[in-house]
């Protein structure tokens, strides 16, 4: 099946090298054909690492790979593969990370432990792990610090453009660099997606205080957003900071000095969260959802991603209905405290419905207007207490049954 | 929109008269054109009631009148529109509701409380009351025993078919009628969906008995389902007794002599669940999920109804693609205990993955047989415990996003 792009693609942008990474994508032929689906990273000798991985309870054998390898705090190599997840696949699909960690470890010359594994497409099949040796060593002699916009296209599946982002940030006034590639377009949901996102910078940060960054970082992006509220069993975000940058020491608790590094990786994992939203399978809008007035934020997030994940309020953005109705229905399933009565809705800035009923006379023009655009605003006021937050989704359109109901054919 | 009849219809039963109701249908122009959208049914003097309603935080104004009106445990007439919903409108939503309590009432000569008022549609417009009470007396006027059909079609919205179902049973050797009729497509889920449904026996059932077989009745039937995930802000299910039977004597507390009734009410209320599902919107496929092996009853009802929201096992069913990589996901997405090394999954009875792998040399024939099919099996079985539980759901097709996408133009 043909992929269109996304109408909601963005332009990658200039990817600089990053010291202390080289990377690059072959076609190994694992499953696809006549494109790269192996992709590797070498990172320098030192490299501190930190991840988060899918809540799902049956995770794919990669993810078990790396929880277990990043104890150690420390990575030298990353080999991913598109076209196969690698998921449910017993013995045999652990038997495939070890052998797939055992000889990048052996061109890098680090222990396999430090070789990081991650894996996406079908679920259930045996990975073809001899084509992905065998393909390894070339892959390995080509590496390269140009290599980013390569790897982001390794890694795509049902992907429509390649993602990435990159930020600079100073750390005791040294410059550093942040640069992350994000691939995911179906299976999106918070607490992670089919989304895999390689992220590496030139700082020498310490493993406890880069998965505390990572961690907060996430929990303000990739988990405020859902396509499809389904949970991926790989999902999986690593942080790489290989340390060639020259700056101040960081301690290990991280702190104050890395407060403009910390908003510039927050801002970076948004950008690539946002990413994967618009190519969000069969989108055509990209939605925000911003939730006010609720009695905590923990209520506000359940509240706003109810919305987000409301086939009937996804299907009417696709039709281009500002169907607050829908929205009203979406907050009141989510089983957390809300006020009929109290309870008010704008599309596009415009407060429709407020108080527990229709706003008499609101001007419908502007409303429909906003709809038609590529990039939808909807406000939740609960007028209950002062928690807030905000979640982004994309419509539910034609697009995505095709692709989901023909994915294996 | 044109809709088609879904092609799960079922043929509507032949509804004999129950004594003690009499209802019927009228075309009062609230929203649709040239056809019935009013509904009434007037209960015998004595009738008792229960009900059980949306879990929905922000119900529609007709669900606070019931919920109000069933503490008296008494009903003498129930009236319903389709095309309007009655939710989100404020003070003019709860006084459109008396208005019509307030009328029928007086038709029957009863006390308004003793009304009950149902409504679904499109959620936030004003309710054209004015309509409704001056086709009320007409309406009234023509209630007949007979009135079950006209009843059932009067109730729809996006419904392709008429929904009813009739059972009988034994209270201490006298014969009894239970008829029930219902309407829903879209916005199911658990804890119900624009749902209502309004059922009547000729039994003699005190109200306290009678609620709690309705909820027990419901648990096992309506909240075991799911077309989109999608909680109603109207669900409604109604039960009436009229008591024109003639049995011994049941106690307030019911007890072993309504086991057989029981029995019938389950069976017919699972009926009517399974008929809104066969009408789920674009349904081309009735699916059925059994778990077994979960630690406990209630953990397996969440893995089962998780399988059964799951949007990408619901698009592979539609492309008949036994895509059992997708319900180890869906499986593992609910956050219930789960082991993918114990767990398999079996499609049409053929067990495709067991023990954490594809289940080597299955023969796929019968399953790719199965999957092209009306009816799905899909059964899960967790390795853990006793824990057992049952759901319905439908395939998401192209057609759902047809009719939601343009629900309103």
């Amino acid at each position: 099946m043909e992929l269109q792009i996304s109408p909601l693609a963005v332009t990658l942008p200039a990817l600089p090298p990053l010291a202390g990474v080289r990377l690059g994508a072959v076609e190994a032929g694992i499953r696809y054909r006549n494109r790269t689906d192996l992709v590797m990273l070498e990172l320098a000798a030192g490299t501190t690492a930190a991840g988060v991985f899918t809540t799902n309870r049956c995770p794919g054998a990669p993810v078990d790979w790396c929880r277990a390898a990043l104890k150690g705090g420390r990575a030298r190599a990353v080999v991913v593969n598109a076209g196969n997840a690698n998921v449910f696949t017993g013995r045999v699909g652990r038997d495939a990370c070890a052998a797939t960690a055992a000889a990048a470890a052996e061109l890098v010359g680090c222990p396999a432990k430090q070789v990081m594994v991650a894996s996406t497409g079908v679920i259930g099949e045996v990975l073809a792990v001899d084509r992905l040796t065998a393909a390894l060593p070339g892959l390995h002699a080509a590496l390269s610090e140009d290599g980013w916009e390569a790897a982001a296209r390794g890694i795509m599946t049902t992907d429509t453009f390649p993602k990435a982002a990159t930020r600079t940030a100073r750390i005791g006034g040294a410059e550093v660099r942040i640069t992350g590639i994000a691939k995911g377009s179906g299976m999106i949901a918070p607490d992670m997606a089919t989304m895999l996102c390689f992220i590496a910078t030139d700082a020498k940060i310490p493993a406890p205080a880069l998965d505390a960054l990572l961690r907060r970082g996430v929990g303000g992006s990739f988990n405020c957003t859902t396509v499809d509220s389904d949970t991926s069993t790989s999902d999986t975000v690593l942080l790489f900071a290989t340390g060639q940058a020259k700056h101040p020491r960081v301690p290990a608790e991280g702190g104050r000095m890395l407060a403009g590094f910390a908003a510039a990786l927050d801002d970076l994992l948004l950008d690539l969260a946002l990413q994967v939203i618009r190519d969000g399978e069969g989108a055509t809008k990209l939605v925000r959802i911003d939730v006010t007035g609720a009695t905590t934020a923990r209520s506000a997030k359940r509240i706003a991603m109810a919305v987000a994940n409301s086939p009937l309020v996804k299907t009417a953005i696709a039709g281009e209905d500002a169907n607050w109705g829908r929205i009203v229905m979406a907050v009141g399933k989510a089983g957390e405290p809300a006020d009929r009565d109290r309870l008010s809705v704008a599309v596009g800035g415009v407060w429709m419905a407020k108080d527990g009923g229709v706003v008499p006379g609101y001007d419908e023009t502007p409303v429909v207007a906003h709809m038609k655009g590529r990039e939808i605003a909807i406000a939740v006021d609960l007028g209950l207490g002062r928690g807030k937050a905000t979640a982004w989704t994309c419509d539910l359109t034609h697009g995505y049954i095709d692709i989901n109901g023909s994915y294996r054919s």
